[in-house]
């Protein structure tokens, strides 16, 4: 995860950049991992950083903390922050929290939590806004893969054209797939449908995140798939523009990649022909953590048409 | 797994040589899958083809069968090979059973049930001989993801040096992993370790498959992990070279790649540097069909050491 630069970076200029609500302040790092955002308070000033983090890694963060010199100031206490006991309440909260699509496995709970029991009035979140954005795409290599099929008689000499429909189900299916969505296979600009703000959403506000999109197509494409992608924005101190950290395909690519959501069947558009919809993301019935993601969608002329998505479950993949 | 060009097309030629084993006889295809090695043995003129498949693309298969006229020929039927009753012997059993590192989920077992209980005395088995092989190699890849907790410091001002020992652990594991090795990366010309011959091979003797390796070490390298592979071989008529289906490193990409095996510590060799060992594969006590891979090893003149590996369980991929 250090190893994404983007997100590393970002949340080390945002932490330098609002060096003075921290200097000399208490901060609560909640979900501290090895320590690194907790460090970079400290290194912004913080009198007192508590790292919190519930898995075993805070072991590691003990030994970072150590390593930097850094005993005095951070912190590091074992637990969910949703059961320990600090000795005093915080003036800043930075957590990176997000997960994919925002909002899968996220520990953004745990923020609210931490927020609502350890924040002063007027205390400061970092990252403080989140902000979800859907776009048309064309996966060109997912249309390859079903093209395939009408080559299997030219290649081998078997006719396995009758296979184009069934594949088409199998990949085209209601998965979200976390993928790098090339530039070239946008189709509009994305469309911003939902904005979270941290210091005043609540958890019950979360169980239903939805809201309206309208794109309009840049030009004559075929859309198969709707990404979808946040931002989260910092503040800036005075009157600098904030510093937001953006999963966009426009933008460096980040672990986070863009969750692609496939339509059934592909649908031609022409240049201006306008999608619209309406996005709702919602805790899986099965598990509160992963997420679902209800589209419902006009594509120019086309009826509307609905289709639900959710995150199928992965290995663990070692992350850095 | 059709749009692997290398198995699929090696597959074809070997059916299309043995056509004289084929031409008006009876072919069982053991996990037929979507019938493709069913249609080639048709093309190859086959009398009869029993295109025995459990899962539910047998209806797919059905549906390829009568889109290429074949109903006749190719008779598919549902079932496992342990179950179905077919209503006469073979004379030829053609099976794409492989499975990572050869025997990771492989259907060799059924393969071995369909020889026994349905296979003519003097029948052809397709392929009918499997051998695997050992070569150490150096993962640079493994090696610089490590490396960049050194770089830490330059990059975001923390020292996180001490995660390399922890994150050795977590990389260096006992995973068996699933990867394309590339050819500069092998450090010794691969040994064979077993061979395994499917007309006389018992699922007894599957359970424990093992032989001894000796490699020299081509130059001065690194050795952080081994890699194992496999060929299968089809029979070839008259004098014809015996066709061999090939995942080495040094042969065209399959979708089984190669199976990596991580040492704990890297090993530095010099040219002629002997790894001697002997490798044992045998099913995981979980589930037998997963494959677990013992090695005991030693590098020129450390002592000798052993590590377990095993699969760890993925998601299902879709696969053509």
């Amino acid at each position: 995860m250090i190893s994404d630069h983007v997100r590393t970076n970002t949340y080390r200029m945002a932490i330098l950049r609002n060096s003075e609500s921290i200097r000399g302040k208490v901060v609560l790092d909640v979900g501290a991992g090895t320590g690194v955002l907790s460090i970079f308070c400290a290194q912004a000033g913080a009198h007192k950083v508590y790292a919190v983090e519930a898995c075993s890694i805070a072991e590691q963060a003990v030994e970072i903390v150590k390593q930097n010199n850094l005993e005095g100031k951070v912190e590091v206490v074992r637990g969910t922050v949703e059961t320990v006991d600090l000795p005093e309440k915080v003036d800043v909260i930075v957590s990176e929290w997000m997960g994919y699509a925002l909002l899968h496995e996220s520990m953004l709970n745990s923020v609210l939590y931490a927020r609502d029991k350890w924040l002063k009035p007027g205390g400061v979140i970092l990252p403080s806004k989140a902000e979800l954005y859907i776009a048309p795409i064309c996966d060109p290599v997912a249309e390859d893969r079903l093209h395939f099929w009408y080559t299997v008689k030219d290649k081998y000499g078997i006719d396995m054209s009758c296979m184009y429909d069934f594949a088409r189900k199998c990949v085209m299916n209601s998965d979200i797939t976390v993928n790098t969505v090339t530039v070239e296979d946008v189709l509009s600009h994305p469309a911003r449908f939902a904005e979270i703000d941290l210091y005043s959403v609540t958890a019950e506000e979360l169980r239903s995140v939805k809201g309206q999109f309208r794109c309009e197509s840049f030009g004559s494409a075929a859309v198969n798939a709707f990404c979808v992608y946040f931002t989260v924005t910092f503040p800036s101190p005075d009157k600098a523009p904030p510093l937001v950290l953006s999963t966009s395909p426009f933008k460096p690519e980040t672990h986070w990649k863009q969750a692609v959501l496939y339509l059934g069947d592909a649908v031609e558009v022409v240049q201006d022909t306008p999608v619209t919809g309406e996005v709702c993301m919602y805790p899986s019935e099965e598990s509160t953590r992963h997420i679902c993601i209800h589209v419902d969608y006009t594509i120019g002329q086309e009826k509307r048409q609905s289709k639900n998505f959710s995150i199928p479950d992965w290995s663990a993949e070692t992350q850095q």
